[in-house]
């Protein structure tokens, strides 16, 4: 059977192309992805296999019972878009100005349905269920993940697979981890209130540029002596706002930025060690401040057994010519929420489009479209190897 | 005549408030105020007065020369506006957008000029010449000032005195100094070139924020250890703006900023300085830079003489006070050009509004209207004095 | 057999602390421990065990040939004391003022001779042979293991074993790792030369203090922000010595430190960006400075087959309740250069004695002693779980 | 008689020699000086001058009470020597190790015991009295001064004078100013206290050199952003000192160092500011602190018409070729005490010995002996001045 499947995607490579750039060109941002969602839903109905909808937001979860008893494993693919302008030179270019599927969620969408659309066929012989997990807003904390495991849409399965399409990584190669895959990705906002004032008066204002620069001096220290020097940590200043002129001295300072982390261990030691640095340089500074801590995705930890299962699945397909276990990856991925509840795993399907250097949220990125029938044989082989191991 | 000379100013007063009120409500920022400069021009020609306009710019000078003999005196005025918002709710209020009369040239102009006209009465007696100097962009440097100096205007004059409303400085009080009275103001920019890239992978970047947070910790020593603690030198930065995301790594941050002193003789130490700083700094990171310092007004040093002379002509005065000495004031001014190349005075003319507490280039700056008979006979008494002294 | 040695070991117990208690009272610093390697010559003189002395410099390697064919397997004991004065208050504390076996290395030593007497017995029943590895300084880098490697003892050396007993382990534990398990130790020295003077005058002066504080800052941004945040680094100051009295700007001022790393390939890294710190600093203040950087122990890897080994011989000794495999340590050992020339493993045997929670290198540092026979143990039965697989 | 007084000094020549260096090779430290004033008191005891002894501490104050009518005038000259070894190859090199008179005490009081001796003849002449203020501890704070104002020494005195021989000042140079002559001198001591630990282990532990150059990279912005810019601060670290290996975190560290000001009214808000930067970073790390700062001798404030007394005496004194005002020295004296309680000022005489560039305080230091007749010289003339001006 598995033979005649994968002939059957590899058939399907054109419709598979054909959603992927008709999604590619009708992106929508994460949490308003509603048109996607019904483009989704409608396809589930045309292949008559039923399907919920606004499954923790706009989440469509559709479901292949198969003829024989097994297993229920869920198979996600996100769906939503970034605000970045798309600056390729494609026919299909994003048509939404200022949005663009500059992560490859449209490619995982149409693996994912052009997969369904396949096993329609084989339901008879299918041992166990199909969950074809569509999840919106993958892309912005705190994401679709969260709420659709909160919604109680997983508590059936038995196991969870994913795979993002990579675009640093070559066609032909899978990338996993049987522990820690992806890092814990957090955003922070702190604004710093000095006082302002006239630039030659420094003595008679709180010089929020001169505070916010040495709290961004001090957080180095977090990583560099607080931290366990086994763990791994990185907090990140992207945005730093402050002043409108050059003569007057700035009253707020606003520095945005990121944390990541592999061990949860440490999160709440990075909290409150920032919290400590901003607080002693603004008790310096007679300063005040808000900090302001969103708790992002948390690491993806990926399941050894399950990680097991896709290394020997993508020995099944013929166009991986390899698999390997990789060190983490710093990106965060709302798909550990995922494995926080059920078995699983989640790994990279080399994409990379020859000549194209530009990763991914870059406004020139792209994929190499080979990659979409690879990415269904292996999750499908995967899935064949749970329901295997599980008998 | 000094007594009825004085009578006239106070008659003239609703003339005075009217002129002043006209230029509120109809601002123009320096170097585009060329309908102010015909309003001022119309005003001498009205008054048969003799003028040349387009001196070093928009500048306008009115001559008028009295028929007894003596010295020749410029008495100056600048008369542009600031790109601010008028925020005042009164009936004078600015009639143009985004821009606002918010540090008394207004004021000045409408002083100077009905000085002129109250003088044009007593041409006859009047000893020497007075020049009226009409300034343009005295708030944008490189200023109105030193093309006026440049163009030869004053090089047949034997002496300056000029006046500014001071909004913190109560009515009745006037504010000069004997030596520096006025900083050296000069403004800069740096741009430090990193690399940017994912806020998660920050060795494969050179982080801007980090290194532009860097060179300010380390300008501080500018003042704190290179400069002679004797003299007086103040570098701060107005704005900092770095990044887009907060999960991206900025790859350029902008700093702009101000540098005061007293005494030219450090200005160049302050910016090699700094020039030091920012290149050690961006060695240590190995990013690049550009630092662009723009020299603006040298400091304003008023001569003792001319100073004293400002001094007694406030005894003349009723309705001031207090004449006091006082420590150098830390903005700039480019009547420092004047006093460069020929003897002269600056003043503060005490004009705080009661109730207003809003400083210069405040978007509810007002002054108190009173000042400016006080300031037009303060003017005219220092003309007055210097002929006496001269002879 | 290995029930007979492990009898033996325990009927040795007695004489395993008298070695090692006089060992304790006659310690010796590294690269001076001639009389030790004497004391331990005269052992196998003894014994009858032909041996070589002087090897690498003061270490004794004696050989153990048995009457049966098999591998040659070094066994690893060091033997060298630190300058550090005992303030325990014991019968068999050091003899010597400011010297003291205050990291275990006399049980080390007294487990390897005791170990060799039981097994001089087993001789006709040994497969293979035993070296028996007594190595000199391996407190000071550039340490004894070194000199000894490149003298070639171990060129005919087929694997090599080695075990710490630590402090901070409990009895009946023991700890290794199937990679990494010791890390990189460098050390190094900073002198920033700027110019003194007096402490009124920091203008004419180049701050040594001030710069090297700034130094200090800016090198947390190595770990912080250059290195991989997926590998391991520390960059420590121990030391900072500068100034003679208060009012005098200091022209000098000394930073001694240690950097600590797991994967050789960041080590040029992490000197390379120290230099450029301090190079850009220096540069930032007119200074100059020397910067002296001593490579130490390369990271300790041991062989993931010899480590299984030892896990496996772990479960012989009866007195080991738990083996585990730990993340690394961060202390340098040069045992590192073993494993970078033969297969082998390391490994800690817990030694914490009651009550005594000072670490290793504490002047009250102390071992329980009934560790000994417990590493004797561990360390023969890894000799012949390795002749076990190599046949 | 006053150009018989320069006579009579300039036949004293010899003696002033002698006695200058009797005193330099018999040095005693601050508060320990009970030789050199036994010599003092038995010098005046040869005169048959009253004097008394142990004034404020080991005071010597000799009484002249000229045979006609006028004010009270104290001459002042200190006495103690410094904890320098002297490196001078001269015959009257200190015969006391490690003291030196290294500040020119010996010759303030050279030069007023030979004028007392001067003096004496001219008694029946003299208008008034002088009183010969011999001063202890001039160079330890809280120095001498402040005891002997204390003690009402000087309640009676009209005015006080008194001048260091400047070993950088050209002889024939005298400086003095008609304000704020010298700094106030204050010396603080910064203990850190964080938690020790191994190297490479700095998570575990608070990194006492790490905290310590955050707070000297802090204390910069005391200077740079927090005083007036128009006052003058120094804060100086002029010893850093911690740690003890290169492979241990220091657990103390400890900073000691100087301010100086010239506005009494900013002593109070350097020393809050100090300790809001000490306490904030303090904060940041978790660590603690104590920070002792001992309040040393005001800015020396002459009074301006004194000081003009002074200039104008200096006129009257042929070796005198230049008489100028300078802006204030950063050093501290306590004659600060005497101006702050009666009419005075303290001048410098120009004793720059040619050859010789070492400053005060160093152990090459040496001065123009010639100076000595000039200081004594220029002292009387401010005297007779004084009582001039009084009638």
């Amino acid at each position: 059977m598995l033979e005649n499947i994968h002939k059957s995607i590899d058939n399907s490579y054109p419709e598979m192309v054909e959603i992927r750039r008709y999604l590619h060109q009708h992106p929508e941002l994460s949490f308003q992805e509603t048109r996607t969602a019904q483009y989704i839903a409608d396809f589930y109905k045309e292949l008559d296999i039923p399907y919920k909808t606004k499954v923790g937001g706009n989440g469509v979860i559709a479901t292949l019972k198969g003829g024989k008893p097994g297993k229920t494993v869920a198979l996600r693919a996100d769906f939503d878009a970034l605000p970045i302008q798309d600056e390729k030179d494609v026919p299909y270019k994003s048509k939404v100005d200022g949005v663009m599927h500059a992560c490859g969620h449209d490619g995982h969408t149409s693996t994912l349905l052009t997969l369904a659309k396949v096993m329609k066929e084989y339901q008879e012989e299918l041992p166990g269920t199909i969950e074809f997990l569509h999840q919106h807003a993958e892309e912005y904390a705190p994401g679709g993940a969260k709420p659709i495991v909160d919604s109680g849409a997983i508590d059936h399965v038995d196991a969870v697979f994913g795979t993002h399409l990579w675009a640093t990584t070559p066609l032909g190669v899978l990338q996993t981890s049987k522990d820690v895959f992806m890092a814990g990705a957090d955003r922070f906002e702190i604004l710093i209130q000095g006082q302002g004032g006239h630039g030659a008066y420094p003595h008679e204002t709180k010089d929020a540029i001169v505070i916010a620069s040495e709290v961004i001096s001090q957080l180095q220290q977090i990583v560099s002596r607080r931290i366990d020097p086994l763990e791994t940590a990185v907090v990140t200043i992207g945005i730093f706002e402050a002043g409108s002129a050059f003569n007057i001295i700035a009253d707020q300072a606003k520095l945005v930025g990121t944390v990541r982390y592999l061990n949860p261990e440490i999160q709440d030691q990075i909290i409150a060690e920032m919290d400590k640095v901003i607080k002693g340089i603004c008790l310096t500074n007679d300063a005040s401040y808000t900090f302001d801590y969103v708790k992002g995705y948390p690491p993806l930890v990926n399941h050894a057994e399950q990680a097991q299962l896709i290394l020997e699945a993508s020995k099944e397909v013929e166009e991986i010519h390899t698999a390997e276990e990789v060190v983490p990856v710093m990106g965060g991925e709302d798909f550990a929420y995922y494995t926080l509840k059920k078995p699983g795993a989640y790994f990279f399907t080399g994409a990379n489009k020859e000549g194209n250097p530009y990763p991914h949220h870059h406004p020139k990125f792209d994929i190499d479209e080979r990659a979409l029938p690879i990415a269904a044989k292996t999750l499908i082989q995967a899935f064949f190897a749970y329901q295997h191991k599980a008998n």
